[in-house]
């Protein structure tokens, strides 16, 4: 695979790269027409390519090869955070979160919240560029900000986790969580969940669970929730 | 304990706190006469005192009690890592390494280093920062830059990795690790270690290991490897 991955969701249908791809192709790295180049769309596929039109704007490839590349895990594991109040604290963990895998991502709001807004524009960005960087083929869903009550009522089929600072019974995820499971977990706010944010989810059937002997921000607790489930099922 | 940690190196042997807390303490915390404080000595104790003179300069404490303070990990986890070029992608592993737990860092100098010097200092008041606000009293070391040749010449008790991203044989860092061990791990540049060094390294003792199925950045894999060892060591 060449070094530089490109991302154009659309590839299968669509020969043309979008604009900031085909910048990025002609201006940045100077590529010429003849030349060889990845492209994914971040839905699990790699496509060898022939770049046919070197335009800045909308460069138009050749689709010489397709190449299914599997996930790195075979679980689905989500974790809904409530963002941090530093902006670059949150950009950090989506573009570690992709960078050791993640499948979905999605910001919260809760009773703590410092941060009531958030651009996800911006963290997909993020995303795509790890996801570049890292060399995959999966581009991980960034939702919309959702309210607490929102994610600890939706269906998910597999384990419920909320993580919380709390002085109550709760077991470490790493005992709590077996190979192969699916995941959603939930990350509290700078402040915390409250008390009864952390009752409703356990009503919810969601299972209270620490990270770490220390005292986490919140974005390292995130990271820490998704290292801690693909080493358990490395082992 | 108070929610906010001090730290004074010397806080055993010196009732006097650094400049740097003493104005936290009486500038931003507006501290008084009187008031509660736990101090660290970032050698494993807390120490609970009572502040007795106000000084921005120089706060006086009265130590009431100490509490050792065991450390969340009982193996020797090292990791010697290459710098990467951008200052805040370092800054950002030691902050994230000293919340999840580490011993020392090291940075080391490759032969593709594009980063051929570091702000220790810089680094330790990062890594102070972090202890205070994960609520820890273990300040691990931060080594100056040293040079690759000394770092694998050096003995070490316990496992010693490096990670690479060659195409030779290597294993999981969590299959390769067994519960318990101390471990060196080396972690190498943007541009990767050297096959030469990759080889020397070898030759002195050092498994060769991946750390995850996608290419990580340097501080990434860092923390990658440190997380690892954690959740092996707390199943």
């Amino acid at each position: 695979m060449a070094d530089t991955l490109f991302y154009s969701p659309a590839i299968g249908q669509n020969s043309l790269l979008p604009e900031k791809e085909s910048q990025h192709c002609v201006k940045v790295l100077r590529m010429r027409e003849g030349d060889k180049l990845t492209v994914t769309d971040g839905k699990g596929f790699f496509y060898e390519c022939i770049l046919v039109q070197a335009h800045p704007k909308q460069c138009m490839v050749s689709i010489q090869n397709s190449i299914a590349k599997r996930k790195g895990w075979d679980y689905d594991l989500r974790v809904a955070f409530a963002p941090a109040k530093q902006t670059d604290r949150n950009e950090w963990f989506v573009e570690k979160a992709v960078e050791v895998g993640i499948d979905t991502v999605i910001p919260i709001l809760c009773h703590y919240s410092e941060r009531k807004e958030i651009k996800t524009e911006r963290l997909e960005k993020i995303a795509v560029s790890a996801m570049k960087q890292s060399q995959q083929a999966f581009l991980p869903e960034i939702e919309k900000l959702k309210g607490f009550k929102d994610i600890i009522s939706r269906p998910f089929n597999g384990k419920k986790c909320i993580a919380h600072c709390h002085d109550l019974p709760k077991v470490p995820l790493a005992q709590h969580y077996k190979k192969g499971e699916n995941l959603l977990i939930l990350i509290g706010p700078e402040g915390d969940f409250s008390q009864e944010e952390v009752e409703e989810a356990i009503a919810a059937g969601f299972e209270p669970v620490t990270l770490s002997e220390s005292r986490l921000r919140t974005e390292t607790a995130c990271l820490v929730a998704v290292q801690t489930i693909h080493v358990i099922n490395s082992l």
